[in-house]
């Protein structure tokens, strides 16, 4: 079934908006968006293809939800609210089975989060996605990767590694059941609520989109330090734990990619207990390492500098 | 020759920031926006894809410029003036020539307009770019497109159905010489200067990128209006007219694509004969019609009505 572009905006895409800083949503040659005084707008963006970024045949709902979580992780890393988004969508035709699952996944996490899309545009091509998110955050307030210093607690949230241990079980199986690891792959949580509690005392953050350990090098490289990390105080989620010999779990916890955790740091002061506290309330948490001074991570195991694994995923490697 | 994704972000896109409104630029999870009070944020998105939007194999001096153009146009429809732009480009492979080509033709047009590249992604896939643009507009004085009113002078800027034809040429040869038809699709020109002047006087406008005649009855649908064009009073460029009889030129003008004009309309008011002449100062601009009640669009010649050509460019029809 085909509808024209015009239609396809119209139908899926134009809905009142919720927000009364929304001037103008869609349907003009741009969306006009009022940002408080005292705050800052922060922008990213981020895409996903077809094959790639999710397996051909993807549901829909999941697609959506991604295209739209992993930007939302980024404005969780830098502590901001969100608030608007733009979706540039290239599509092979233009299916409405699919789309209306597509919208329905996107849009139910931006309800849940407060976030109105704005603006779009729809063109036929092969399937890539691009979510462009703006949101908010106190002026000077914003969490940074490049302000991590010697001394530091490095903590990560939740249970990294079980996304890719999700995807792995994807490509192994026909038909899917539903399943906790899958279910983490397809519809990953952005720790925004944890980014809002962190701002105001992290000294450093970033998402966790390429692996734990890839992510940590390049925290480390913003910052001009190094960090160690003792691989005894990794979390494993009881999954996991219950899945897979320790060798596979650490290697998922380490280099597996799509968590959309966390990683952050906090000052070295224990009165930091409260805090931590506060944030497992939200979701775990856990104290995996340590900033030093100089360059590079290292894994210690007993305290003693074992080999590191690889470093996460590049899309060109 | 391949480069990691990583590299690829840091060499081509890694600019120290031209203008003291960004915070903080590319290189961390999200870019941190400065926007200045009593102005509001004007966001939109367009995507190029290839073998659509750009044909297979154009020089990616040109998809660059494009890419960004395209974008600047929704602002210069909007009266906006462009701030920051964030890229998400998806790439069969790292192909360093085809890269730098390209990031030479964006950040060519961005220099032009004081506008910085803030952030983006790039990931491995088809080549699908899409580029989303932020500007500023003082509070409450943005152009739509759904504020015409019956009685409205309508105008359009510059030579539309250049582009068009110029496409045209270029599926027609092989080997492209230098030619301004083909120029005017490869290199389209924003017109920021005629919306930003445009800003205190027009009551609608939107810019055409879907062919006239299509683009003119989104107009009239957003205003609840209708339209006549007087066919006689259309713009012929010099070269339109040199190369193509009257019915293929009017045909370009009416229902090509790519132009990158605005379409604007004025109250009916003789004394802006001044402003057509400030207007005529920044690019050529023509009286094509007016604003009437009612729905749709009609052609008139000779003041009688005749039968309307197609409605422009969908890319799902």
């Amino acid at each position: 079934m085909s509808l024209g572009e015009f239609d396809l905006i119209e139908k899926y895409f134009s809905r009142k908006s919720k927000r009364s800083d929304v001037l103008l949503g869609i349907g003009d040659d741009a969306a006009v968006l009022s940002v408080p005084e005292r705050y800052s707008l922060v922008a990213a963006t981020d895409t996903l293809v077809e094959g790639r970024h999710f397996l051909p045949g993807a549901a829909p709902e999941s697609v959506g939800h991604r295209a739209l979580a992993v930007n939302l992780s980024d404005l969780a890393a830098m502590g901001a609210e969100p608030a608007w988004a733009l979706l540039a969508l290239s599509l092979p035709e233009a299916d409405e089975t699919w789309l209306a699952g597509f919208v329905r996944g996107l849009l139910a996490l931006a309800d849940r989060f407060g976030v109105d899309l704005v603006g779009g545009d729809t063109v036929r091509g092969p399937l890539v996605i691009t979510v462009q998110i703006m949101g908010l955050v106190p002026q000077g307030k914003e969490l940074r990767r490049s302000t991590a210093r010697p001394g530091d607690r490095l903590f990560v949230s939740g249970w990294p590694g079980e996304s890719a241990a999700g995807l792995a079980l994807l490509q192994e199986s026909d038909v899917p059941k539903a399943d906790p690891l899958m279910e983490r792959f397809l519809f990953p949580e952005p720790r925004l609520d944890l980014g809002n509690l962190l701002r105001e005392h992290a000294t450093s953050a970033m998402d966790v989109s390429d692996g734990l350990l890839g992510d940590l090098a390049k925290l480390c490289l913003a910052s001009g330090v190094a960090a160690s990390i003792d691989l005894e105080r990794l979390p494993y989620s009881k999954e996991l734990r219950r899945r897979y010999a320790t060798e596979q779990a650490q290697d998922f916890v380490l280099r597996g990619g799509d968590d959309y955790e966390l990683l952050f740091t906090l000052p070295p002061d224990d009165t930091n207990q409260r805090l931590i506290g506060q944030l497992c309330a939200i979701c775990p948490v856990t104290e995996i390492g340590r900033i030093e001074a100089g360059r590079g991570v290292r894994c210690l195991r007993s305290g003693r500098p074992v080999e590191t694994p690889g470093r996460g995923y590049d899309h060109f490697a």
